[in-house]
């Protein structure tokens, strides 16, 4: 049996001695054969002839694939460059290393094997008909770095020509965790969903995921804004995404006006628009408030000015308390539906994977710890576990 | 830092107890991440803030990708389920079983990252569209059991569109050891490649390209020959395809007639069609002949018939002595190619890798030796050496 000839050059390279492109050379993921293939024997059972008995078996029944490939524990991480991390719209090629470290977290927090895939296409009818002839080589999609509004045009359609799970991590990852940290936030600060008033600053991909999931949550009052002030019906400068915010929304308290109106007397403020919030802005809040500046690597309020105002206080960095990170999430979610053989992932699902993050933190619930730490070694399984009780509630569960 | 949570269940399954289901519970392939990520640093190197930089240099300069990501060692393997195996338009779900067996052969042969796509289409247009978009997320394509005529045009459109190899296994994987066994036995049986008569009988993907590569190689007398004969310009009957294979293999001695006809008095019989030949016939070939059978399970003449006629026979098993098997080539043809990051696999390429293939036979040569075993450990790395250096001649390495 022959060992693997060569393998990626190790040595030289461009950015020697930098330790983060030390660390990315050859990449950060590899294909591992579960199977030897040592031998003949092996290989008439791996390969021919013993694998066409298999093909056949599929062939007559396609439940057979989740027993005989590895397609049901498989996520494509699906891009197309538009809208990484900070970086904006920087094409397939250079969004290939998130999206392997993407598949690195999948599979080291749930034990799902992540598939990159960069797409050299930015057209919507095009991203969705891609991702559809794709989709019998994989268990899941996980929609990633796609910039807003189209974003939610190829999850719409996905969802509705897709019967495996779709998922827009940047939308309903980052809604899960934010939802997760404000149901902590709000019992230890002693509040209700019914009178709090939050303020969701950006309405791109993680604006409206947010909004959305905190509605459902219970939340009544809230006003989402954009880079014009509060979004609001009587707006004539709205997206089609946007004027459906505007209604969505239709229970806040404050109408119209700038992000300073919105802010006067809030309780929350969750930054999801990188812009930054004048001091005398955050002045303003309400007593106790609660805010989460999440844009990275610098948060709308900067965590020593948050303090000064406000009693809890997350953001996005690894370096503040109350990270608040995808990674809670996205494993644990797809660990759930895949063990579930989940046909999609419900608005109950993504609840229920807040609802046990936040209850991972119980009684040690304080100020700098309103959610748990990624290597707390119970999330992803707490997660999974309550995803897939909500799939078989829904019904989506084939298992 | 989490374990994986739950992996694909190895328990009860619909076959339990057969040898190949059993091997094939959760399929035979996983992802592995090369770096880990079990502590803030870690994740602040492999992923952010640290992986935007890496981002960066990739959007800066795309040759950065070759240092960075795994890109450059990863192979498509893509199928769109028409021609699997034997057992033909099985559709994508079914064929997962062979392309996850290709891309296990790929590591362990090659140290190639194999990952399986199976499209949801069989339009040609949409196969190569599909194809080129998903080209950024891949250092290589090989297409896989896609049915003849499209094979051809998805194969050479892609070609024309990208600038990484692409390569349909069917066809040149096994033209390139069908060259390799030919040259050994025509070395074995004191023949030249010019006044040597060969027939290839099949018209299919295997035989386009076994007709091709034996015309580069030198021999001039050959015979294509389909269901309905030798594949003439005479006919009226011929696709484009066939149409120049009759053009190309213009230098036969046998112009028109059955495949009886062609076999009458002929050195080599390669058999590439799933046909049978009746014994009466395999007995007219010259002395010292030649036979090739190389359909699986059953080849077109039996060894047992075969032998009674022919002085060399190989066929596609792996029970019987010289097995013409394609694991001898592909692994190590792309291996050769990654290393010199080539930009595609030229004929040059191929004709290399075929007389690496049969120099390792070397002086160990006899009627039932003319081609090195799969499990040789010599077999890859001579292959891919041969093909990068090929791939340096021909102006296609950019290293």
């Amino acid at each position: 049996m022959s060992a693997p000839v060569t393998s990626p050059s190790t040595s030289a390279h461009p950015f020697e001695g930098d330790p983060v492109f030390d660390l990315h050379v050859g990449g950060k993921m590899a294909v591992a054969a579960t199977v030897g293939v040592g031998t003949r024997e092996d290989l008439s059972l791996a390969y021919t002839p013993g694998v066409a008995r298999v093909c056949e078996a599929i062939a007559a029944d396609p439940g057979m694939t989740h027993h005989y490939t590895w397609v049901p524990n498989t996520v494509a991480v699906v891009t197309d460059g538009t809208a990484v991390l900070g970086l904006g719209d920087i094409g397939p090629a250079a969004a290939m290393p998130v999206m392997e470290g993407k598949a690195v977290l999948f599979k080291q927090f749930g034990g799902v094997d992540g598939v990159p895939i960069c797409l050299d296409t930015t057209d919507v009818d095009e991203l969705v008909e891609t991702v559809v002839r794709l989709a019998p080589s994989f268990g899941g999609i996980n929609l990633e770095d796609i910039s807003a509004p189209r974003c939610f045009e190829v999850e719409d359609r996905l969802k509705e020509r897709l019967d495996i799970p779709v998922f827009h991590d940047d939308q309903h990852g980052t809604a899960v965790v934010v939802l997760a940290a404000l149901e902590n936030a709000l019992r230890l600060t002693g509040r209700a969903h019914a009178g709090t008033r939050v303020v969701v600053s950006g309405a791109g991909a993680a604006g409206v995921a947010v909004t959305k999931i905190l509605l459902e949550a219970g939340i009544e009052d809230l006003v989402v804004t954009d880079r014009s002030g509060i979004v609001s019906e009587d707006r004539d400068d709205l997206t089609d995404v946007k004027r459906a915010l505007a209604g969505l929304t239709a229970g806040r308290s404050v109408r119209n006006g700038s992000l300073a109106d919105a802010m006067a007397g809030a309780d929350v403020y969750i930054g999801v628009s990188g812009g930054t919030v004048d001091e005398a802005v955050v002045a303003t809040m309400a007593a106790d408030a609660i805010i989460f500046g999440l844009a990275n690597p610098t948060p709308e309020v900067l965590p020593e000015v948050a303090h000064r105002h406000a009693r809890v206080v997350a953001t996005g960095r690894s370096d503040f308390p109350n990270q608040i990170n995808n990674v809670l999430a996205f494993p644990g979610i797809f660990r759930g539906a895949f063990d579930a053989h989940a046909t999609a992932i419900t608005e109950n699902m993504k609840l229920a994977a807040a609802g046990a993050l936040a209850d991972l933190v119980g009684d040690e619930l304080r100020e700098d710890f309103i959610i748990p730490s990624p290597f707390d070694p119970r999330v992803a399984p707490a997660v999974a576990s309550a995803v897939a009780e909500a799939a078989r509630r829904d019904g989506v569960a084939r298992r």
